[in-house]
């Protein structure tokens, strides 16, 4: 089955559109996974990093449609994270979860090929489902994950409007009163086109931040057929109500990301009376159960 | 030493502005390294990629300034080819090559910051001097790179026009008369202001493609403390005359990368019949001599 078509039975499974995304940070595991640390190594590091997500996965996989792990915190800990990451992500993909690797990856010709070889498909050595994708390279560097995902029955997750205060700089600026984020819609939405799954969406989605609703309601409408992952919900300040805009009439068409307030809530004040450090999962599972009841109401 | 004079130290002392790609691909390596190959498993062909880039190291080190590992490929071959790009980056390091990671990475906020910890600075776990960087986000997922490059002694090289044929379709966009390559670019000059070593150089640079030697000619001038990454020269089109107008008065300020032309210069029709495929590193050594006199000229 094509992803798009994957994603939205899985939505319709768990009744969830939340996206648990694994961003494992030194400081913020909880204590009883610090302390394996020893000597401060990378390799215990990833170790650390690997059983933390894993322990994460193990805990979510029944109650959401999809992960996103955080390529950045595994690449700082060095080839060893990395292989870390590699075993996060089939871990996931064997419990059932969709896999959304977030690389924000891109090159140009048959380096992007290279990049959408590596990471779509779960015949890839990575085996991740998606990938995040950077625009700034043009069309001729999107092509080649398209095509891929045609190969591969995949998806990649191309940035649009980004969630970050700053992201405007560029992504804001006009031109013959078009936005450049709108420009990227218009071409995400055309590589689209021609590949709609039965779900009536197509493997290339778009990264929309919850922190600008205005326009994630203005690129809901631009990019019709896109799924479309949005960060920014959480600690980032996106509110419920600013990302239920994103969905279509059935509910469908949009995953809401949350790392911090989910994997690291056992650190939250809300939890951090209920559950001790040896219990972060039951807070893990238990914020995630809040999101998904705030997502529905 | 900071980057920027580190690599002004290295192009005076080598007499060369080359920086040979690492771009190793399964089917274009010498056949004595295919056939090491036996079973097709990913940490065969990752074994094969590291001899490749380090026989290659071997016999450039003292002809060129630095060398430019291409992620993706080492990517495209799963965690166990992470390993062989680190392993690759430290013989670099260690044969006293200046190291530019080409990941086009970037993400926002705390995210970049894991990046620019991941992959700056020889302390990292990577171990590598530079990094190259996307531009999408805007400011704020720039400036934290810009912030380790000062801890670090650490450069990068931000994406501003890059060389292949459908770059232009969001970099050319104008703005009130500017291009988006143009502010991006302005950004990129304002970051390094305050940064500027005794070579006259900062650490933040930029990556504009030799394929448009105008807009190299316009960016040379709007960024005149930024040493500028020029790809696409060779096996892309970019011509000797279209990158020397990279260069400041003294030859410094510009390094052109040159990845097939290069490392698969065995195959090339002028060396196919002096060199056989057990003398590729032979070829492989004419061809950076040879680019290094076409560039002086």
């Amino acid at each position: 089955m094509v992803f798009a078509d994957r994603l939205a039975a899985a939505v319709k499974k768990t009744d969830s559109i939340t996206c648990v995304g694994l961003d494992p940070r030194k400081s913020q595991l909880p204590k009883c996974l610090q302390d394996s640390v020893t000597d401060n190594a990378p390799s215990q590091w990833a170790s650390a990093y690997q059983k933390f997500c894993c322990d994460i996965i193990d805990v979510v996989k029944d109650l959401v449609p999809c992960v996103k792990p955080q390529a950045a915190f595994f690449e700082a800990l060095g080839p060893d994270g990395m292989v870390a990451l590699g075993k996060v992500i089939r871990y996931a993909e064997q419990s059932g979860l969709l896999v959304i690797t977030d690389g924000k990856r891109n090159d140009i010709g048959s380096t992007a090929t290279a990049y959408a070889d590596a990471y779509l498909g779960t015949q890839s050595p990575w085996g991740s489902d998606s990938l995040t994708v950077s625009p700034y390279l043009g069309r001729d560097s999107l092509e080649p994950f398209a095509e891929m995902c045609d190969e591969r029955e995949a998806g990649i997750f191309v940035l649009v409007k980004t969630s970050n205060p700053g992201g405007g700089l560029f992504q804001d600026r006009q031109t013959n009163g078009q936005t450049l984020y709108r420009s990227v819609a218009a071409l995400v939405h055309e590589l689209n086109e021609s590949r709609i799954g039965e779900s009536g969406y197509g493997p290339v989605g778009a990264v929309v931040g919850a922190t600008y609703p205005e326009q994630l309601a203005e690129l809901r409408q631009a990019m019709p057929t896109s799924w479309i992952l949005i960060p920014g919900f959480g600690a980032q300040g996106g509110a419920a109500e600013d990302v239920l805009i994103g969905l279509d009439e059935n509910g469908l068409g949009a995953v809401v990301n949350n790392s911090r307030n989910l994997i690291f809530a056992h650190a939250r004040e809300q939890y951090r009376d209920r559950f001790n450090d040896s219990q972060w999962q039951d807070a893990v599972a238990e914020a995630t159960k809040e999101m998904n009841a705030q997502l529905k109401r």
